[in-house]
């Protein structure tokens, strides 16, 4: 029988209650603690979880693999959070603000090595082909950060490049998770790789849906204020687009926007960029291209060698993840 | 025939000019290049070929262990260096003066991605054991800078507290090292534990060591300002003592010193509180404290199961961080 993605999810929550974060010296580990305890979709471990589920009915021996990649993945969001000069995250202050910068690098730097211990608990046969993935996984998402903070600050951005950034940011570790279930499974080389494939679609699916949220999702649902990425500039799937697209006054009117600072006429500066999006037809570019991916992602799980039964709850997630509203 | 520590020190420096850092983004591999370049003693690689060197004689099966050990070691002074706001180090720019705060964060996160690639070629009859020291060691340094850290602000550290943060600070790395080697030269339990204590207590003795030059030694080669531990009020094995030991006029004027602010009357502070140090007698304090771990690591070299001829060099290697003058 296979497991839902609530019932893993559940599992997963309590394995991660049962990590034990109480060692010293507190200021160093009790951030990790807070990070961990903010709660999160907990997607990427539950894909690997799902991904072993395909192979074996026990999961339990993914779930310290499964538990180092979260981990992995709250130490980057908690080192971003710096680098972003971020104060809130899920509704609370950032580590860097309630603590201060030198806690966060130092928490985060031990988180890190943190989620190096529960990779190290892979099972032997796959230990060494689960670390190279994890590590070659783990520096493309610095890659990917970096990019992003380079992006930042140029003029143009193209489409294809912005599309490498967030494979590189967000989409490698969801395709690792699969991957690294697959293998611990017992999946052969092909069935891995083609989980591996899923996740990357599905991420590259998933980044662009998040475009979408920030400018046409519902605010009592999104979790966060409509229009952030408007307010500062970034250079979205939606943003490259209309830039691209954009001449004569629309051009004027995107370019005056842009150069008006984050803290003034904000509800101005949403409003008409989203006019300006809306005129463009960027919605409709970004919703195809969202598509592309999704249907690329199903492909890449048809290929998968198990039954259809066993990939129905990947495929259900799939589907819930393209229909989200936070 | 047993390699000499210029030997080996010479072969892994021609191996670190090896590494491939010419990859992209430029911003996040430029600054690896940079600090690994810089040089430095090359102690901790030197170790680990060294220890292995006594059970082979081909060392090479330890070398990408032995470079994951300096990269890692290179990647805490690159954070160090952030956290203690520090502008040069080994007479250049530290690299968030040279790029940026965030540039360092980043290259600092993927430089400990590097140094586990390479332990992860450890070779397999050993790479689970070797991981697991490496993780624990790695999670300590980071706990010894925390210690760090907060016995800055703290008005009263006890001598046995600073030194439980020397050896995780500086002596596990040392330790680990050895046993890595040990272990993948086939080393036996015993072995390479003794080898591992000798790493520490040859730690802890090269830490006080790195105290009194810092007040006692010669300039011109020690490479930085004589004073300079005195200068930022630093909690050394020396200054622990004198506040233990002064009383009356003398502790009044030890903590007149310690609160004139860092800029003011350096040439007055440094000789003056050198002063105190010598009424005191720590300075006799400390040089006993560091023979007597010395002492200590030399017994552990003894107990290690291998001809006194193979153990010369390592021999060699305590007297010459013993008596070194940088």
């Amino acid at each position: 029988m296979m497991k839902t993605f609530d019932e893993i999810t559940q599992h997963i929550s309590t394995e991660i209650d049962q990590l034990n974060w109480n060692k010293e010296p507190r200021e160093l580990y009790e951030p990790i603690d807070y990070v961990l305890s903010m709660g999160g979709k907990r997607i990427r471990p539950a894909l690997t979880l799902m991904a072993s589920n395909l192979y074996q009915d026990d999961v339990q021996s993914a779930i310290n693999t499964a538990l180092g990649i979260e981990v992995f993945h709250n130490f980057t969001l908690l080192h971003d959070d710096i680098m972003d000069r971020a104060d809130v995250r899920r509704g609370r202050p950032t580590v860097h603000k309630k603590w201060n910068d030198n806690t966060a690098i130092l928490s985060g730097d031990v988180m890190q090595i943190a989620a190096y211990q529960l990779i190290a608990k892979t099972p032997a046969h796959c230990l060494k082909q689960v670390l190279d993935l994890f590590s070659q996984t783990a520096a493309e998402i610095c890659e990917g950060q970096q990019y992003d903070v380079v992006f930042e600050n140029c003029d143009i951005v193209k489409a294809d490049e912005y599309l490498e950034m967030i494979r590189l940011k967000t989409a490698v570790l969801l395709g690792c998770a699969l991957k690294c279930g697959a293998l611990i499974g017992g999946a052969g080389e092909e069935d891995a790789q083609n989980l591996y494939d899923f996740g990357i679609n599905i991420g590259l699916a998933f980044q662009l849906k998040d475009d979408l949220l920030d400018v046409y999702g519902d605010e009592a649902t999104f979790g966060k204020k409509i229009g952030g990425d408007i307010l500062c500039n970034k250079k979205t799937y939606l943003l490259i687009h209309a830039l691209k697209l954009a001449i004569g006054d629309t051009k004027e009117e995107l370019k005056k926007w842009l150069n008006i600072s984050k803290d003034e006429f904000s509800e101005e500066k949403v409003s008409s960029v989203t006019n300006i999006y809306n005129q463009l037809g960027v919605r409709t570019i970004c919703e195809d291209k969202m598509l592309e991916f999704y249907t690329k992602a199903v492909a890449n799980l048809d290929k998968v060698r198990v039954s259809d039964t066993k990939k129905q709850e990947l495929r259900n997630l799939a589907v819930k993840l393209m229909s989200r509203n936070d």
